[in-house]
């Protein structure tokens, strides 16, 4: 353990990441004045080594991941970033090397992101390694996208691709019961899956689409087939959605034709960070062509309908079977 | 552990605390809209078992002081409080009454303060318990008060009693080496000084008094010589205070007695959440009288003056020598 008070760890690691707003991180608070006529959004996640990611996973992606995460949910609710705190709990063993990579790697995203470190906190984590970020974001006044509000009719939209991450989770893991289909990856689509595990690409390019057009809307951290359920059931509605409707990568293309059981894992193991939402048909097209300008891949996974039960997902062998819709955190 | 999933976690214990600007946990953000003509004061403090509280200790205890430390950051920076994220990370081995218990303190702090939960994480933390706080206030615009800008001459004062909660550490952890000073203490003093380490009484009543009248102001949380260095160092003042006028508890005062070596502890060991400011001498009266309307007793220690050393606090054996100035986090 380095021989560092923390004001030092501060002044060396974290005040070059610091925006205006986090007065150079010497203050207990930082100050933010929004811009008229916006509303504040705000977010928390927070990750523990062991849950979130391997505690040996490289120090700048575990950076990244814990603000894309919580960049994702801004993303969703049609927000751009205003700023971020972080909490870091570091381990006994902590060395000065990977508190640089830590710090460099989230100045980057910082800065990719227009995001600035606003404050945080940074202790003793005897237990393990652990981070927490709030993020801060500003939409115009009414303008977030909630998560309620689906209405009977409307096209279910999903970002991106989905799967990849909770593939190249078990990829990662690697375990004895995957190492067929593992095996019948080639070396591209392994390291697809491992990147999209890694690194979430939140969809901040989403929000003007979303603010113009998305009745409802919610990013997907614990699996489509829960976060889509959640979604429906605030609303009184269900779906029915044709797993070759659902967008994959080749790589888990690949995958799932090896070993047709993927598809429950695909569908709901987690850590996508696309953004999922309902668009009434009369703004379908709008949607789709400010997503498009955007660089984002919208898909249309099919519409809600009324109903009490969860979505059902189709293959040609009948229903995709679920020990549980969701990421299950407890 | 439980067999709740994490949406049945929030429903049940949390939702309660929720503000309007929380959604009812039930979406991805919260969302606040700003006073007209206020700016946003934000801080964030993480705590950890074995580091800011014992495992053991009641969990209604930690639920509230991890509220309360950024409450009193908050009063040093003279804002109301708007609100609270939280990240709780929860060990294996957690149970539902002790959820039950952590919560019920929770949402007591947050009406009597006025500071709604607005969102949050709960995620399992296998290292043990660890906790974020994210608390959002509000100023008039311009109102914060910086931890900058002492100047010469300003006096240097201090709110409540200083010392407690670090002498309350001690009692706490029961050391032999203590065994004779905390023998002579009586019963109520015990008390007032385990009382004041668990739960910290941050001092929002004191913020018209200090956007009034105070030049600078910080929270003592790493106790009150190092906070007091680091505020003075930033306008390049230092000090000399003479350990009487610093306004200590009649529990400090018998354990000071007993044993003249815990001044060290009293003015360097932390956790005292008491504010610390500068106010220049022509609204001294002002602000004790706005301070004594608020039913805060403010003390004045000193004098700013220039100079480049760390403050010096004087008893009539001579200067207080320290091993640390603060309480060391690393």
């Amino acid at each position: 353990m380095p021989s560092l008070s923390e004001d030092e760890l501060i002044a060396r690691f974290f005040a070059p990441l610091a925006g205006s707003a986090g007065l150079g991180l010497a203050d207990d608070a930082a100050l933010l004045a929004m811009p008229p006529g916006h509303e504040l959004v705000l977010t928390t996640d927070m990750l523990a080594a062991g849950v979130h990611f391997f505690a040996d996973d490289p120090p700048g992606a575990i950076a990244r991941k814990a603000l894309r995460v919580n960049l994702s949910d801004l993303a969703a609710k049609g927000a751009a970033p205003s700023g971020f705190l972080l909490s870091l709990g570091l381990p006994q063993d902590w060395t000065e090397e990977w508190l640089a990579a830590f710090a460099a790697a989230l100045g980057e995203d910082a800065k990719a992101y227009a995001c600035p470190l606003l404050g945080g906190d940074t202790v003793r984590s005897p237990a393990g390694l652990t981070l927490s970020i709030t993020a801060l974001g500003a939409v115009p006044d009414g303008g977030m996208i909630r998560r309620t509000g689906v209405a009977e009719g409307d096209l279910l939209y999903v970002t991106g691709t989905i799967g990849d991450a909770a593939l190249g989770m078990r990829l990662h893991r690697g375990d004895e019961t995957d190492r067929v289909w593992i095996s019948c990856l080639d070396s591209a689509s392994r390291t697809h899956l491992r990147d999209r595990y890694l690194l979430p690409q939140p969809r901040l390019g989403l929000a003007e689409a979303l603010r113009s057009s998305a009745r409802a809307a919610m990013d997907i951290s614990d699996g489509l087939a829960g976060d889509l359920a959640k979604m429906l059931r605030l609303a009184g509605m269900t779906a029915d959605i044709g797993l070759g409707d659902v967008p994959l990568s080749d790589a888990a293309r690949q995958a799932l034709a090896q070993e047709p059981d993927l598809a429950a894992t695909i569908l709901s193991g987690g850590d996508d960070y696309e953004v999922l939402c309902a668009v009434p048909p009369a703004k379908a097209a709008a949607f789709e062509a400010l997503a498009g300008q955007a660089g984002i891949a919208a898909t249309a996974l099919g519409r809600a309908r009324r109903g009490d039960s969860p979505p059902i997902f189709r293959t040609g062998r009948g229903p995709v079977a679920f020990s549980a819709l969701s990421y299950q955190h407890f």
